[in-house]
């Protein structure tokens, strides 16, 4: 047996998330229909680094698969290429340690959020979510600067997870970045992990907080609560790609 | 009456082509049908700057219309936005003197056309064209200098721009850069007009010399004959790009 890691891209806008479900066309789905054909075998993933959820893209998404099929990896790549849909893609591939898990060995995940910050929508400018008012960008950073470093997140944990363990809802948001390229706004976060909506649930804070609709004290005070029915807003998934993943 | 001029922008990829025609979506009919709406009686388009094809963008398009309609200029841009479809926006437009006409004004256009040259498909890299075997970049970079200039492009036109009267083949391209941005490849273009299909084809015959398919002499002899029975294929829409007019 063989351990096989893979880079994965998509375009996440037409599909249900990455992980498998019933009558619902996934990227887990699509992937695995794809691998058992190429192998000639019915064969799963063991784990991705993380479940992306509908209408989300990656830039840069790890998935691990163990099988026996002796094939060159070049050939899986290639293979699998030609067997994908065109929204998805394998960029790189590689044999791993048998014991590498794609999700348990996660050092930190980096994800995108870009908000078109303009009057006037851009047809043109796909992955990103439009905010026709005007955005107090500088109260915005300071809005990051309170998020960034080690917090319960719970206040930002949608209720879906709601069964975290104890003291499990703690993350350490290493990097927090905002990013501007003319009317492009480019909100670079890299922590060791995200709770469910995790980061649209941060995204909505900080654009109530960009339109004037808390304060930073306000903010301050939501992440302190450690109270998810005090959070903000949960921003719209289809500005959100995960773009990077380290081990 | 009042001739108002308008910047649009578009993503080709679910239109057939910027010009109406009968049982298919085109950006001219889903503009004409928001603008009488808007407007509350029939209107339509005096002219726009040219006619994208099926599934090419525009970051930049003009066109006009006249109307006796006195709704203010940024009423009349909101209602359009609020009215058009996702894939078109109006990203700008002003009262302009009323021989104003969007195509017989022009003095140049520029297009782009980007190819995603790397072994894998990019799925976040809409409207470029992939090409996965390896491109001889400066050999097309001489390919564009033999290109550049005043020359008779008709073997350059496509066969359904058959009816150009004497000498109405000639064009200047004013520039022709490629810029390199990773695997990406940006062609510029700007020329004082363009036959039907040029662009695509011109980008054709310089992938054909990227590929080593034809040699310098070969496009030069190609560019001299003014015989569009010898010129390469057309390259694909999706790559293709109006991205700036000049009046």
């Amino acid at each position: 047996m063989r351990n096989l890691k893979l880079v994965l891209e998509y375009d996440g806008s037409s599909f249900f998330g990455f992980q498998k479900q019933p009558r619902h066309p996934t990227i887990q789905e699509a992937f695995e229909s794809a691998l058992s054909k190429l192998l000639n075998r019915k064969t799963k993933i063991q784990a991705a680094s993380g479940r992306t959820d509908t209408g989300v893209h990656a830039e840069y998404q790890i998935v691990n698969f163990k099988t026996p099929n002796p094939m060159p990896v070049s050939q899986v790549q290639k293979g699998l290429n030609a067997l994908l849909p065109r929204a998805i893609a394998v960029k790189e591939i590689k044999e791993v340690p048998f014991d590498f898990h794609a999700r348990y060995h996660v050092r930190s995940k980096v994800y995108e959020y870009r908000i078109w910050n303009a009057p006037v929508r851009s047809p043109l400018k796909p992955r990103s979510v439009h905010i026709p008012y005007p955005l107090d960008i500088p109260k915005m950073k300071k809005g990051i600067a309170i998020l960034k470093g080690r917090h319960d997140f719970r206040s930002f944990a949608s209720s879906r997870g709601t069964s975290y363990p104890d003291s499990s809802t703690v993350r350490t948001v290493y990097r927090f970045q905002l990013i501007r390229k003319g009317h492009l706004l480019i909100f670079r976060i890299e922590a060791d992990g995200f709770l469910y909506h995790m980061v649209r649930n941060l995204m909505g804070a900080l654009i109530e907080l960009g339109k004037g609709k808390i304060t930073l004290a306000g903010l301050h005070h939501i992440l302190k609560a450690k109270d998810r029915r005090l959070a903000a807003s949960t921003a719209p998934a289809s500005g959100l790609t995960l773009v990077n993943v380290r081990y």
